[in-house]
């Protein structure tokens, strides 16, 4: 690492001094200043309190995604942001209202299932066929034509546990296309090994989708133990045959509402840090971990900033609408700003729980990369390492930006090693949240945004 | 430790002289041989693992309780045991058929929440009241007469975590009599936090009982998560309100089976050492820490020391039936056999999980103290400790026993830290127990029934 340094800074007085010309030292003084203000502050924990208990539950399109909504504009106005609005989403409405399921035979058992986002209904009293396993959703895939005609898939692919998540790509897959390949062999209904990395009895539910011209079957996740408790009975040579009640609706096009809070730019008013979380949740568990820390965290990152200096370019915290069916309040703001995304000096979204954050990357110019060395600088006493890879991708309402436009993105990389114990399930609550990474998660944000705000030059897309 | 060593044996050679009185050279070599055996062997996890996967839940009166007995004697009868029969006990037979609940105001949202054993339905639509919190059990004993008229009271004691789980007791006043105190005082339902130790959000059942001349009132408890969101919302002054839908039915006196399995002696075939569980569970999950591990590894003890030799006295393997709902197939049995209670050399039971075993302990007269020491010493290389009080207690189903007659009662103290955070709950599944602990279970056990059955003096009452 020394001998990087030396390359980049042909000296130590030449490398300060060129991080001194992007910010001096009132402003660093400034950034020390929001850093302790806001390890000190219970604020994000509060936010967050009050988001998980007042509300709880914000599947979008139901009455507590409107109070949401509302939360978000009162606590905005109430912490003295200087612009507060909202704008318009619309997404495909969705609504959970029964969903259990039952092993007949070899012997009757529960099973602790929950429909994936958008499922369709089962038949009032079910549907019950006997269960074909899977080890992965290209087994399923590769099972002949028909070969499945009145029998439920059942993909049996485990995730595995990462710092940073990296298990989840790979058993996403099984939850986005298994219901439809299951379809096309003929199954009645698709049931997955949840993409959870926990030994406790929660399903883990989360989009999922149909495909023109391919039956709709009911989409469902079942528990590790209950996955488990099957793998052994039909490994054992029973024949299994499982009773599924699903009973949902599609409610056709719902309409939320991002919400935004700005802390206006003295100089550059237009040009604007993107910081945020999405506000929406499953409707399982309150949304504590997904994302309720990534709405109160962000939002109490911008208040510790205007608390103690006014920046010189604007920071937005947006709270995006209807994530988890899809994207479509991220989706909604970027077309809607389509033609001002060049306004964005920086972009980072919360949206992996509240681990602590470990590292701190940038998707930037070469020209930008003094910039993020001196925010790293700032980070690094919050045990924050400098990734220099310049490769960020950001949260996933980052992602119809980046399909817009080479962004400078950037990721505050947390600790997820456990996020998908809890992950989509009923158990996200408050208390797995720990209030000490909180205030960590929140100090990090603070000095990063009110950083990029603040540089001397803009910090520039790819 | 020396000195006391010391006080009990004059010298060290009079000491081992003592023992050596109680077992000869050759049995402790065959003690040796059955210890080293059990903790080799994997026959108490594949038992474990069959009843739960094979038969699952096992509420007395069910379908499956029924395959629970039958699955017990093909067992016994496959490891060769001497004798298998099974003797009726009768308990009033209860069902869960639905549970659900819900805060209405001020935010819509689930509630994971379990009927307690034995409770009584709400109407079909369930029963919609405000919650009145208590800290504690005698809180509500001293609210005002008809202060809960149309109220849902509400028991929010959190247990404490301790090794040897003696935080269970003070909770469990809440789980045995809330019901009867909340409908004293008018209340419309009664809802208690789980008798808990974990953060997860389960609920968990248990026994609880009514009073004759006292309305019954639905009895439930809920998740200490769901009781940590009720807490948040009450003590900043919302009005709490919250719909409890619980179907059961009372259906009357059913009858199960203690199922029996019987090493027989080969000198004095009428003494025997009774080593157990309990052969039901609750419904929730699939009752592997409680009590599969219980039957599996008592099954397996008897067996690696039939393998090794035929002991002088006999063992008997006694699967108690209707544990859960009160303890009654341990009562049929020791009424049934209450003319011979005195031929029972020594009596322990494993119905506390399968965490390891650190401690040994006895309740027998002060002659039979060698003997308790010569095993101590057998158990000391499984890491077990020799706890000198000679107070044990036993397990459950040996209450009835301690009730008629002052028994000759061993315990073999389990590490019962996590043993709480499952206990009665959906999360109580196969996964849940260590196959290396259980194998130091087995052979604890092992050595402590072979070692009781074979002394030269047999062990005595006190």
């Amino acid at each position: 690492m020394k001998k990087r340094l030396i390359t980049l800074c042909s000296t130590f007085i030449f490398c300060v001094g060129v991080q001194a010309q992007e910010f001096t030292p009132k402003q660093l003084e400034q950034v020390k200043q929001v850093r302790e203000n806001a390890l000190n502050s219970d604020l994000s924990w509060q936010l967050l309190e009050s988001i998980t208990t007042e509300v709880g539950p914000r599947l979008p399109g139901t009455e507590n995604d409107k109070k949401a909504v509302a939360w978000a504009v009162e606590q905005f106005e109430a912490l003295g942001f200087d612009k507060v609005w909202t704008e318009p989403a619309t997404f495909p409405h969705w609504r959970r209202y029964h969903e259990s399921a039952r092993i007949i035979t070899p012997s009757e058992q529960p099973i602790h299932l929950t429909a994936l986002g958008n499922s369709v209904s089962t038949p009032e009293q079910g549907i019950t066929g006997e269960v074909v396993l899977f080890e992965t959703l290209d087994e399923l895939i590769a099972a002949p034509q028909d070969s499945l005609k009145n029998k439920i898939a059942f993909i049996n692919y485990r995730m595995n546990r990462h710092v940073d998540g990296n298990g989840y790509g790979p058993a996403v897959r099984a939850r986005n296309n298994g219901a439809v390949e299951a379809a096309k062999k003929g199954a009645i209904a698709y049931m997955m090994r949840s993409v959870s990395t926990t030994e406790h009895r929660f399903a883990h539910t989360g989009g999922s989708h149909y495909q023109p011209g391919v039956n709709k079957v009911p989409a469902t996740a079942i528990s590790n133990p209950d996955a488990d408790q099957l793998e052994r009975l039909i490994s054992s040579g029973h024949s299994v045959s499982v009773n599924i009640n699903v009973q949902s609706e599609d409610l056709g096009e719902g309409t939320s509402y991002n919400v935004i809070g700005e802390v206006t730019g003295s100089e550059f008013p237009n040009q604007y840090v993107l910081i945020g979380g999405h506000l929406d949740s499953w409707d399982l568990g309150t949304g504590a971990l997904d994302d309720g820390a990534g709405v109160a965290l962000t939002m109490a990152a911008a208040k510790h900033i205007k608390a103690v200096a006014q920046p010189k370019r604007s920071i937005r915290v947006v709270l995006f609408a209807a994530e988890e069916l899809g994207l479509w309040g991220a989706k909604a703001y970027f077309e809607r700003h389509a033609k001002s995304l060049g306004n964005i000096v920086a972009a980072a979204e919360s949206d992996f729980g509240a681990g602590l954050i470990y590292g701190f990357e940038s998707n930037v110019t070469a020209n930008a990369l003094p910039i993020v060395r001196a925010i790293a600088k700032q980070l690094a006493p919050l045990n924050i390492e400098y990734i220099r890879a310049n490769a960020a991708h950001g949260g996933p309402d980052l992602i119809p930006l980046r399909e817009r436009l080479n962004a400078p993105i950037f990721a505050l990389h947390q600790d997820g090693t456990d996020y998908f114990d809890y992950h989509h399930t009923a158990n996200d609550t408050l208390d797995k949240v720990d209030p000490i990474k909180l205030k960590q998660n929140t100090a990090a944000y603070a000095v990063f945004a009110m950083m990029a705000a603040n540089s001397k030059n803009k910090i520039t897309n790819k």
